[in-house]
């Protein structure tokens, strides 16, 4: 840190793996119902979620902020506080970045942004991709889906004030910091148990799209096999972004129960129809997949 | 592209060096006062900066973009024709990135954010520091100081509306299209000419400071050496931001005139005087080099 960049040297054998998020108040997080912590979290979550798609592990953070003159202070500890709890629960330095006032339009004030740059390690060709999945490999999410929705629909009801959370409450509010799967992509990277992986930040739908158009082939999904977080609906859990869970290809016919530590659910299976996903129904139907699904949290918020 | 992740590789015997800027309009432009072809190239031009300091090679470049409605359409296109024309002059693939709509805050419409990351490469362990000067060592910077400031003034007085910009303008406003040093980095790092360097993005006062600071040393600049861009005020020239020339030391006592085709000129000396910045006057008298100089171009355009 202090000189113009940051220096990274990979170790022997290593190719880096890098990831940039622009983090917007009002697009990604509404002061009103987001505690600060939560935000902070998240902040980190995203891009750790983006390196545990890739099977990497997290080597540096870098995170600029520019904040209105009302967030420096206690939100600003609190927005802290949840970054660095999630840091040392990964290892993840940070390894630069500032702080400075959020510009004005005229009268109104600022609005948070926050800049996050997250820099990862995988072992020299290996990474993880979207395009390395084959017609015939089975699909499987790393966890139960459509609980950042729920827990989002909570929030807009109810429409709290937001304490400061102490360190038992995290647990309680899982969406709320939700826990990017890094022992889960490095387990699959260093196992070659995946062939080919994406994070869902945008939801199982329009990410499962991405995976099949990158590797092109389609997909069938089992409607009933998709694992629905509690409260969710199988439309939340298809179409709601932000689960941070892993959405996997693997060419193992033995069924996983469990990788890195989290419980894994096979939903179905990759087809040589390039870009038609389908979802299959308990009595043999098919129909097409929404496409599209969760745009953004500010489609629905403003 | 098209990964959670962009997938970096040096070189053998190479490190990577990276830098992230957050550009905010009302901050570090306006857009009353700057086209959109200058916000463009400016983007790219300050990252490159910092390439330029540590003597690197740009490698790739990641853009996010946050933007209000009404700059989506003519705005962008100038933004990135700004952008390309540069990138294209230094070979500066943009490897990722994405665009989305600014947040609103209430009625007001947004204020245009870009998120911009650089990734360069040196010569193992050879990256240019901040911490390299030696006490006696020379100083010297690549170009005159002062010309943005002195643009900036002129843009405030006249108010322009702004026209979008040809070709041809674009070298009758070396302000609005600053040249990043990067010819200059490479051969001061090639040739081992510079024991330290930092970019001069804050002015002349403040990034002296901070290579004496991080060099553990002081420094005494000649007030007739320091080179003044037309129109320039001496207080201009070292309080004076975004110019984006570097400042270097260097060990050589032959005068240095010329490095990567700039013309470079010597103001002054490394001293072992820790944190003692001096400007001397043409009578031999010395004074304290007024430290903070420009902190944001936001304290006097808000």
């Amino acid at each position: 840190m202090g000189d113009d960049c940051a220096i990274l040297r990979p170790r022997l054998g290593e190719d880096l793996v890098m990831t940039t998020d622009l983090l917007l108040e009002n697009v990604h997080f509404r002061r009103r119902w987001h505690p600060a912590q939560s935000v902070g979290h998240r902040a980190l979550a995203r891009g750790l979620s983006d390196l545990a798609a890739m099977g990497a592990r997290p080597v540096a953070a870098y995170l600029s902020l520019a904040l209105p003159g009302d967030l420096i202070g206690k939100w600003l500890e609190g927005f802290l506080d949840g970054w660095l709890r999630l840091a040392a629960e990964y290892t993840v330095p940070l390894a630069g970045g500032d702080t400075s006032e959020a510009p004005r339009s005229g009268r109104t004030p600022g609005l948070a942004i926050a800049d996050v740059v997250l820099v990862g390690a995988v072992p020299r060709g290996r990474a993880l991709l979207r395009s390395g999945a084959h017609s015939g490999d089975m699909l499987y999410v790393s966890g139960k889906l459509g609980g950042s929705t729920v827990e989002l629909r909570a929030l807009r009801q109810r429409n709290p004030q937001m304490p400061v959370l102490g360190s038992r409450d995290l647990r309680a509010h899982p969406q709320l910091f939700p826990q990017p799967r890094i022992p889960v992509g490095r387990r699959l990277l260093d196992r070659r148990i995946a062939t080919a992986a994406i994070d869902i930040s945008d939801g199982l739908s329009t990410d499962l799209h991405h995976l099949c158009e990158a590797s092109g082939l389609g997909a069938v999904v089992d409607r009933d096999a998709v694992p629905l977080a509690p409260g969710a609906s199988f439309m939340d859990a298809i179409s709601g972004g932000e689960d941070y869970e892993l959405l996997f290809t693997t060419g193992r016919k033995s069924l996983l129960r469990s990788v890195g530590g989290a419980t894994v659910y096979p939903i179905g299976r990759m087809t040589s129809e390039t870009g038609v996903v389908e979802i299959r129904s308990a009595d043999g139907s098919r129909s097409p997949m929404p496409a599209g699904g969760w745009e953004h949290f500010a489609r629905s918020t403003r």
